[in-house]
């Protein structure tokens, strides 16, 4: 298929992969809506309902807007214009579907019931949990995207000492690292996935910025401009001697890369660096141990106690009386995907994974420091996606 | 307050508002949990729920994450840390709720019927559709943020001409514009309340990109950098004699404004000018013709028979196979409020209503031209919240 880099193949992959589970669940299809998993089943994320049938065949998608787009974007040959949820209804029914399984930790509460509402016969299972850990699991393809989105990362790291100057606020160097990930490519809008969350290209966060907490699931938040938006840089200045925490997504055809660097004007206070260190070490241990055995859970106890065998167990992913409980996520086409290392995940980590390792200290006061690089995993072990080293970069 | 610039009377108003719909519904109290709706009736956008009693009081806050920061932000006196929604359900069975409206229309299907599950003998209402008819109409001091915001779009259009170079891509003009934005203050993330959509920014589309359809659910949609994020900025390359389509949209402590303008390098063809000065007719009459009392239904109306009595019907709003129902939405904490001025909208716009009104025209493989201006509505009239020419700008 010359249209399209998404290969047929790929696509028949996944949802071969889907049937598994639908099979488990003795379900007749899939319906998918959200335009995330939309355009990871389907190369296309137009809006619209694709049905993926349990049995044999291909999947159908059904485009409210903007049908001639979705039908040249997608490989699959089932395409069709709808105008209404009402011809929506119809096709379950002329397909007689009695099982399938919904995006029920996306789709709205109210738009589930009116589908209840409309087909009272057809029973509705939650297939989120299903889809979610299939999509942990990376193809060659999805590395090769993700691998861009990192590249463009050690791009912006590397220029990053050329723009930082004395007296100039966060939110300028922000908006300086913005645009140059911009004008490289990067896609813009973050997809992030659990409800009431959203993520603006991260985190560029001065001295004491770093230690400030908010409602953002991280080990960092940020002040941000307001208290309306409230994460992300907001107007604290550039001092020496203090550290710049940056924290940015990128995001290229889709894909998502995560990485955090600390700078510095001047050298750092020998307890941030002690701490900065000690968080490379915690990295490194830890991708060490993750074998494909190990559990998440197993891998985030080790964290916590090397932490506090070096004092900062009230420091480490956060101040004590606001820690995360993870030091890993997944990530893809959305920030906060599976696998995780984390408390209470009790899988290994499967080859395929791809993930955002970050163990970061907080101190209030003084601001944040700590490293994160994206990662993947196969049958050779745990592959690094950033060249930029990891240690203090002093400017 | 001194430590917050929303006033505690401001948001005692809103939930004074909100009763009035609480007492129609017979609820004993609104959950309320979506950030935006959270900011609106409590001043914090940090993660958690808030109780808002039927009867007179105040509203108790729970706070997930990060207590003391909303403790700060909110004036409401009853903030609470809660670690678990079991705390949530025990609240709310202490308080004795036994009817209570949710945001059905954002709050993912999962959760509602989890909470379902755990407190079986409440039952639920969806609230959605009153708070969304609140938040259409704006106090005065909301305005005044949207003022601030439509301020950025005027700073942003009067520098546009000093950037625009030909073959420069519409990708790097879009970045520069972003830039802009955000070293003069814009949030970043720009909340959009429906199902599956999202906004970065606003469009920058030159020549044949105004043209290329997309679902996202507006008279333009632009190419975007992938299928993945199919919307905005392409590589479209400027070039002279060809409509520069810029539709922007930015945020000031969490409240939106948003406007269109059109540049070109050279003249326009005639064609295309003619199509830009009859949008600015339609606009200037629907404004005259708004006057609280005839409904978004009849205005929408009116301009597509101005637009068909013009030749333009094939391209108002769209080209014939896909074009918006709407040619004005709401706008303020979220871009895609009420009021609206669309098909089936069978309401006037009330006093306090700020509408982007955006009568546009596309024409395959050409582009887009138009208008848009934030408005807003008070005994008074109209008044436009941009300084900025309609004209077509030239350089």
């Amino acid at each position: 298929m010359e249209k399209y880099s998404l290969q047929l193949s790929e696509l028949e992959n996944r949802i071969e992969n889907l049937r598994t589970h639908m099979r488990a669940g003795e379900l007749d299809a899939v319906w998918i809506s959200h335009h995330v998993n939309m355009y990871y089943f389907s190369g296309t994320a137009q809006s619209g309902h694709l049905f993926i049938p349990a049995d044999s065949g291909y999947p159908t998608l059904l485009v409210r807007k903007y049908f001639p787009r979705a039908q040249k974007e997608s490989p699959w040959p089932d395409v069709r214009w709808v105008k209404s949820l009402k011809q929506v209804f119809k096709f379950i029914s002329d397909e007689k579907f009695t099982r399938i399984g919904l995006e029920m930790d996306i789709l709205p509460a109210a738009n589930f019931l009116r589908i209840q509402r409309a087909v009272p016969n057809v029973e509705f299972l939650d297939i989120s949990r299903e889809i979610r850990q299939m999509r942990a699991v990376k193809s060659e393809y999805e590395i090769a995207c993700i691998k861009r989105a990192a590249q463009l990362l050690d791009d912006v790291f590397s220029q990053i000492p050329s723009w930082i100057q004395p007296g100039m606020t966060e939110l300028a160097l922000a908006a300086r690292i913005e645009y140059f990930m911009r004008c490289a490519g990067h896609q813009g809008y973050i997809p992030m996935h659990s409800f009431n969350s959203a993520l603006f290209y991260g985190n560029v966060l001065c001295g004491t910025s770093g230690a400030i907490r908010g409602q953002f699931d991280g080990p960092t938040c940020g002040p941000g401009l307001s208290a309306a938006i409230p994460g992300g840089a907001g107007r604290n200045v550039i001092q020496p001697n203090q550290p710049i925490f940056i924290d940015m997504v990128s995001g290229v055809d889709g894909y998502l890369a995560d990485a955090t660097r600390v700078f510095c004007l001047g050298e750092l206070p020998e307890d941030l660096q002690a701490a900065h260190t000690c968080c490379i070490d915690i990295q490194n241990r830890i991708i060490a141990q993750c074998n494909g055995k190990i559990t998440g859970a197993a891998l985030y106890e080790q964290a916590l106690e090397i932490a506090a065998e070096n004092g900062y167990a009230g420091n480490f992913m956060g101040p004590e009386d606001d820690q995360v409980k993870f030091i890993a996520h997944g990530l893809g086409l959305e920030i906060d995907e599976p696998p995780l290392i984390a408390g209470r995940y009790e899988y290994p980590l499967p080859e395929g994974s791809v993930i955002a390792l970050e163990p970061k200290m907080v101190f209030s006061g003084k601001g944040a420091v700590g490293i994160e690089n994206t990662w993947f995993f196969d049958r050779s072990g745990w592959h690094r996606m950033l060249s930029t080293p990891d240690s203090i970069i002093l400017i």
